[in-house]
């Protein structure tokens, strides 16, 4: 939206408590040790640097004066606006169960791939110098709540790693024994996609040595045990890829919000009784021509962002035309070699091509020309040798 | 060492508190967002994988047990020896200061990078959206205290980080306008390279805009003042390359240490007076054949590694024939363009054409050929687009 809006020369203001771009559909690459925050994340002023009319501001907002209709950022500073924008996104949920992070943390931010990166290569460290053989087994079990795209793409990324990166490494434990558990609620994997495609989605992850519960709901007990099927389950990490819930923007302005707290929206994307205002991507809930909700998925957002952009562009009359989103298809990648696409009416494709343009696709998405080659190199350099490039420990620290 | 004695079977446990090998001559390219940490570092497990003699603990080190020849680690497992070798480095000292770190960062993890990287881009950030031109002036200067290599590499990064990199990225400030300070006690910089060469590196750090500070001891008074000059000296980010000090190994054995904390060793490197341990590398004093101490090298602490390997491989007796040190030249970076080499005896030589050696040089010895070609990949980038690619800003905590 700023770039079609800077493209006009409007000038616009662009507020966000990061500096950087975050490309989300990779983080879980980050958090399986094979790419680098710095790989899948642009500075948001090297982004916008070439439209002048865009300012760039890290700040944290801490409410909206719709009175006044300033921005109060947490530092006490305040930005003036004539038209709002909110496209604050979304975060995890633990379904009315904060307390939860602390032992399943969840994957949105840098912070929580680097977190849960360290929290997966430490168990194998201590797993090689325990004596104690539970213990072993304990350390060495990884549990993924949650059978959606992350989840799935979690579980096959962390098989992987034990199967064949971290395989040579140790002396004492053989990380290719590793269990991993993707646990899910439902009856099935992927429920966006068509039961053909998550069925053999399944399958691959059962042949990479992932174990799939089904009809399982978790609930966690600590950093070391979850409760699943009726017992509590010792673990070393648990990852939690089970709830999404929209950023609580709609506090600020005092919106109407579904359960999920997301803004409900006119057609035009501008939030019901307040004309200046408008929300786009996850923090939204737009509807499509039927009055079904649009799936919380990237390629919504962008096309929102630049409908929205054009329509303020242009100065058309209010409302605009009403926002139609254009499926561009749904991916979810399942490890070296498998990926599945539906592009609805049937249209589908899954296997070893799938894999090779989803990897294709993906680069191409990453913003910035460097970003491409970096990622494609450290790609290429893995199919080969099934190193993983970042495997560093650090100490980050858990919500508290 | 552990590869010299692993390729003879020799068994081999390996104890770090981090799980990887940094490589820190390039650490100052993380600190001013260059590169990635995971581009300069390595897991000592990937390292030593082949060598299956060789085991790798991830541990940290809280007393020796010299009567039952164990090293004990804070987790309390017993790491039993026949031979101890200590090369456990050095980290940056406050000359008996330690509460000054919390004003200015010193440079020796990837913790450290990462911090200093984060508060330089937040400054700008800041001075961006200031009204206050004092606070302004403060956040856009950098004060670098100690002009060896490292201070001369993090002042020169920063004043091309300014000036090209950030240069077209703000609305409000001018980048390029930063005050770089380079601050010395002594009467020069670069003590131990050639007059000619020390004076070439000024004069090309005062070209890029860095302003030398030579005769002037500093005191850190608070993260946004140092004293300097007879007078207070408001700054944004003050960095510490001023002192190093040895590891508290010798602490561990009861050794005899220089002032800065290094364990005195024999010719053959083992401590005075233990026969069965050894100390190599920055927390080792050893002395040339003139009585001279060797300096804290990458180049002396390898060769010292590679020395005792072979000697305790091929079990010579005791004491061994004595180490020598053959210096393979000393080299430092002033920034694009701009690279000093001493190889001793009149041969030296410095410009365009040793910034590009430096850098060959430098993509060679990284560990892995992986981390070669995405190095080199984002030099070429650099060196051509004048982008940096690791701007992110993270919250690191500072020392408390």
């Amino acid at each position: 939206m700023a770039r079609a809006l800077g493209r006009a020369r409007m000038p616009v203001t662009i507020i966000d408590r990061q500096n950087y771009h975050l490309f989300q559909p990779l983080l879980y690459q980050v958090a399986t040790a094979a790419l680098s925050p710095a790989d899948i994340a642009e500075p948001i002023r090297k982004i916008l640097h070439r439209y002048r009319s865009v300012q760039v501001v890290l700040g944290e907002v801490e409410r909206v004066d719709r009175e006044t209709r300033e921005v109060v950022l947490r530092e006490k500073r305040r930005v003036p606006y004539d038209v709002l924008v909110l496209a604050t996104g979304a975060t995890h949920s633990y379904f009315g169960h904060p307390e939860w992070e602390r032992s399943a943390p969840g994957l949105k931010t840098v912070a929580d791939a680097r977190l849960i990166r360290s929290e997966i290569l430490r168990c194998f460290e201590q797993a090689e110098i325990t004596d104690d053989e539970a213990e072993r087994e304990r350390l060495m079990t990884f549990a993924i709540v949650g059978g959606g795209p992350t989840g799935v793409e979690m579980a096959g990324a962390i098989a992987e790693l034990a199967r064949y990166t971290l395989a040579r490494d140790f002396r004492n434990i053989r990380p290719e024994r590793a269990n991993v558990l993707l646990i899910e609620a439902g009856g099935s994997l992927l429920t966006a996609f068509p039961e053909s495609l998550s069925s053999y989605a399944e399958q691959r992850l059962v042949k990479l040595g992932v174990t799939v519960l089904l009809n399982s709901p978790v609930m966690p007990l600590s950093r070391e045990a979850i409760f699943v099927g009726g017992r509590a389950l010792p673990v070393g990490v648990t990852i939690w890829a089970a709830g999404v819930a929209a950023s609580p923007a709609s506090n600020w302005i005092g919106a109407e919000t579904d359960n999920a707290g997301r803004i409900r929206v006119a057609p035009d994307l501008s939030v019901s009784g307040m004309s200046d205002i408008f929300a786009i991507g996850d923090v939204a809930l737009a509807l499509d021509e039927h009055g079904i909700p649009l799936p919380g998925l990237a390629q919504v957002a962008k096309q929102e962002g630049i409908y929205l952009g054009r329509a303020l562009a242009r100065g058309l009359p209010r409302p605009f035309p009403p926002f139609r989103y254009h499926s561009r298809g749904n991916t979810a990648v399942i490890g070296r070699h498998a990926a599945i696409f539906d592009f609805g009416g049937g249209w589908q494709f899954k296997g070893w091509y799938a894999w090779f343009f989803w990897a294709f696709i993906h680069v191409y998405l990453l913003v910035g020309f460097e970003h491409r080659v970096l990622v494609a190199v450290q790609w290429l350099w893995r199919y080969f040798t099934y190193e993983q490039g970042a495997r560093l420990i650090v100490d980050e620290t858990r919500p508290a």
